[in-house]
């Protein structure tokens, strides 16, 4: 089966309009491309920024996560540490016809009546490949290859020759937890404390063959939430945000459905087990919203038990209904302390976390020193053995120092001994505090993904009152579109050109994003201005010249007002 | 020699406070690092955000320069074309005794006489190598190796096998070059325009033996500024900008001295031969100042003919002083049209662009159609020589056609012929344009350098009224500095803390970065925030409860003044 087969008309749709209107371009397409890479081309760059940017706002302005910014070339130890140069893999086959390579677990899903391949040990996935006799996709041979573990990191070599082998990062978090020791420094050690990274992360795909929905370069915001084991945040704020969730519990029925309710009743009924996972499933509600993504069209899905990372003890999926059916764009998952103690073992460094106690706590310890100048002559080559067996009975019972004299048993022989030439001795031991390894509880969001929904659910199409033709449009907020307005000269004579252009920098200049569009008539500007997303049109026509106003037009409505150009800024940021 | 023997003190303590206050951190620490690769921690990466975004409101949001973002990993074929799979090399060398590598040329130039063995061929190299007998700077061992050509770029294999190698980006600008079809149409097909990019790019050094300041993975900020052969920038805006120059003419002296001009003076004394080149150079001085860059620690070197690049025609370094000596942070290079004919020759992809005419051009075309069915009987073998002749002849000399018959030689022969068999005409051709490469003038800027900078730059000692010690002091500018504000609470009781923590909200809140730091006696934390370099501090005191006012304090000249809370956000964004 070919990829192209199952691409929905809508998918079609939105992809020519991204690559013709600067959204979206196949990486290397004047080299035929390589699937798996997508470029941003100029409106797909300003689109994602402000994405990111609106997600900055919220966790690292507001809520204070500081942003790193770590290699994407890793270290080998630290791939090992965390599992994924054991573990990150795909099951791989090989066509013995063409030399085509294929995931063994797609070949049977779409040969056989077995839905999820993905997860089956690798000997039950090859008889069932085997079974399956699948043609291969690229050359009608049946498939009759081995099937191996493939693993999914980009592979390289840092320096020259082959003795230090690096990895492109298959997701940004490990930075953090790598430089963890630093960063709990510059924390001062409080916890809780939370680190964001936005970045590219790799995953070098066998085959990918759904567009730019499964990439093997990608980017990444992710926020890692240390706190201690028992802390939870506060989810008082973020109460009655309304989600739409579908549970575990109602995966598995037949007939199971999203529930609509809000983060706090899911919380109270147990549906969502931690408050600190609900506050970011309300988090990623609210700013879904924000950007643009229909909330209609996105929900969160609780992981199944046999789809969660190793790591992972609860994770929840934020998920958004596109012409790919329902995908993931973010995850909620609870790592616990499995990164951490893993680059704890590994490295060596004391990665976990002093916490103070409110009150220091006083504990009684014990001390023998036993005068050797005495057992020594006493007990000649057994000395030693009557000195451990000392310290031995102190640890388990001080009390029976408290006469003058005690009774220790060394190799089957009581010995009586004075206290004094035990040394004992009782001591108070102050502890301020311990060492802790903090939880971790990380929203994770792809952000490819996520610019790819906005798209999609902002496509719309009407037939607008200043247009005769059915329109396309781009319906998406203001608060992300790649340009904040456009401006138009109605004609390019008369000396409206100069004037629009005086208008342009004036916008430009309070730091608007702007374009300029003197080519064509003013219907096909409207038109392309609505494909492409802007908010607003600012023509500049015969009136301009007479008194120093210029139309604003609506994307949405099309309704078309005068403003003068001296309030054009002030207007447009109140409506942006 | 070993790296560290090298490094200055400044050095030392610039990085010193930068790995403890969060700035940079070595990558994989814990691990023991590996070099050539450094972290950005939470301060880093503000500043290194700020300075960026700095960057985009000049070309992106100011000159409409729009910014794409293309993959990381790139296809052979795109670097084949670039030059880079086979030109982009260092010489290396390895060890006989413990199997080290090593640069060649670094070799020589510490063990012998030559000074800059960068640019010799490979063979000359082998011979100053072979005679220096250098010892390994690893072992002590005398380097008796070969010397090798060690490509700089990152390999990896896309896909499992390794069938289709990838590359990981030595530049951004091969992206832009690679996306040139479609961001022609996108611009409508109107030169000029420019086209930026920002991102991560990698060199894999054989040895890279400076910190931070030559790095394997390291970020750009590139603008590719595509324009018509004749055209040049407006340098009208930018002539008064006041430069430090250091041409070829002054280098190629034994007393060269910088040059304090102006650009447009530098322009009109033949300085900088184009205006396009200084044009880049003036926005690259002021943005440099804004960012905190010491202007009289800044200069612009030409490049010296063995310098540039294979494909420059002219090309000048922004250069900044640091404890590393005089830095290269940025290069404006004329790259001519070399990329887009290289990736135009080996795609087949037409990258020229389609540029009309002021007015159509009209030219004459002469046409003859001979009637065979004369020219075939009357010359049987030789008439499509004949008609063959008289092609020629119209073209080269179409008066001949002006009388009744022409004579044309065939094998030696004069033939006469009516003018009217012959066919002959001329035609009016009218044409409204013409396809041209556009030539590329390409600014583009190192940041890790540039972050490092202006680091290095700020750093200061000083002894000021509110401390009996000297300080260190971050004197960045509010412009890019990680905070604009702390906020301390004089006291961590007595009710000081929730109102603090209010007044912090409230500045997070008006989208202001503050940190909270109630940690240790008022003076610690002065010079902590000194340090970080945070211009302003906010302190919450008694008085506060009385009548709503905090202390705001001045990190440089340390005075401190009363502020109403309510006008703190004002106040704050006035001067920063």
């Amino acid at each position: 089966m070919n990829a192209d087969d199952e691409t929905p008309d809508v998918y079609e749709e939105v992809i020519e309009l991204a690559k013709r209107r600067g959204y979206l371009y196949p990486s290397f397409e004047i080299y035929g491309g390589v699937s798996g890479f997508w470029d941003y081309g100029p409106l797909g760059k300003e689109l994602k920024k402000n994405i990111v940017d609106l997600w900055r706002d919220r966790y690292v302005v507001e809520e204070g996560f500081r942003e790193i910014e770590t290699t994407t070339v890793g270290a080998e130890q630290v791939y090992e540490a965390s599992g994924h140069a054991e573990g990150f893999a795909d099951y791989l086959t090989k066509c013995g016809g063409c030399g085509g390579y294929f995931r063994a677990d797609h070949l049977v899903e779409d040969h056989s009546d077995v839905e999820n391949a993905d997860g089956l040990p690798r000997e039950e996935l090859a008889k069932l490949l085997a079974d399956a006799e699948a043609p291969c996709p690229a050359c009608g041979e049946t498939i009759t290859g081995e099937v191996t573990d493939f693993n999914l990191m980009f592979e390289t070599n840092i320096g020259p020759g082959d003795s230090r082998k690096g990895y492109l990062r298959p997701e940004t978090a490990q930075g953090i937890f790598v430089d963890f020791h630093r960063l709990k420094r510059f924390y001062r050690e409080k916890l809780p404390f939370g680190v964001t990274q936005v970045g590219t992360a790799y995953r070098n795909e066998i085959n990918p063959r759904s567009g730019v929905v499964r990439l093997r370069e990608f980017n990444q915001a992710e926020l890692e939430y240390f706190k201690l084991p028992d802390d939870e945040l506060d989810l008082e704020e973020y109460r009655d945000v309304d989600v739409r969730l579908y549970p575990v519990g109602e995966q598995e029925k037949e007939d199971g459905e999203v529930l609509e309710t809000t983060v706090g009743e899911a919380v109270d009924d147990g549906v969502i087990a931690s408050e600190s996972i609900a506050y970011f499933v309300a988090v990623s509600q609210e700013w879904y919203t924000e950007i643009g993504v229909d909330p209609s069209r996105l929900r969160f899905r609780q992981h199944l038990p046999d789809e969660r990372a190793h790591y992972a003890s609860d994770c929840w999926d934020g998920e958004t209904l596109t012409s790919h059916g329902w995908i993931e764009v973010n995850g909620v998952a609870d790592r616990g302390t499995y990164d951490l103690e893993r680059h704890m073992e590994h490295s060596g460094e004391e990665l976990r976390v002093f916490q103070e106690y409110p009150e220091p706590r006083v504990t009684e310890e014990t001390l023998v020193d036993p005068d050797m100048s005495e057992l020594g002559p006493r007990f000649g080559g057994d000395a030693n053995k009557v000195a451990d067996a000392l310290e031995d009975l102190a640890e388990n019972d001080p009390g029976a120092f408290e006469g003058d004299s005690v009774e220790v048993q060394v190799a089957g022989e009581t010995h009586e001994i004075d206290v004094e030439t035990t040394g004992f001795e009782r001591r108070e031991v102050k502890e301020s505090g311990e060492n802790v390894l903090p939880q971790v509880i990380e929203p994770s969001y792809g952000l490819d993904r996520i610019v790819y929904s906005v798209i999609e659910h902002s496509l719309d199409h009407d037939r607008p009152e200043d247009s005769e033709d059915e329109r396309r449009v781009l319906r998406m907020s203001p608060s992300v579109a790649p340009y904040d307005a456009a401006v138009f000269p109605l004609v390019s004579k008369d000396g409206l050109e100069p004037i629009a252009e005086d208008v342009e920098s004036r916008l430009r200049d309070a730091g608007l994003m702007v374009d300029y569009d003197a080519s064509g008539a003013i219907g096909r500007r409207y038109r392309r201005h609505d494909e492409i997303g802007t908010p607003f049109t600012v023509t500049v026509d015969y009136d301009t010249k007479e008194d120093d106003t210029v139309t604003v037009r609506d994307r949405d409505s099309t309704e078309q007002q005068r403003v003068a150009v001296d309030e054009l800024v002030e207007h447009l940021e109140e409506r942006t």
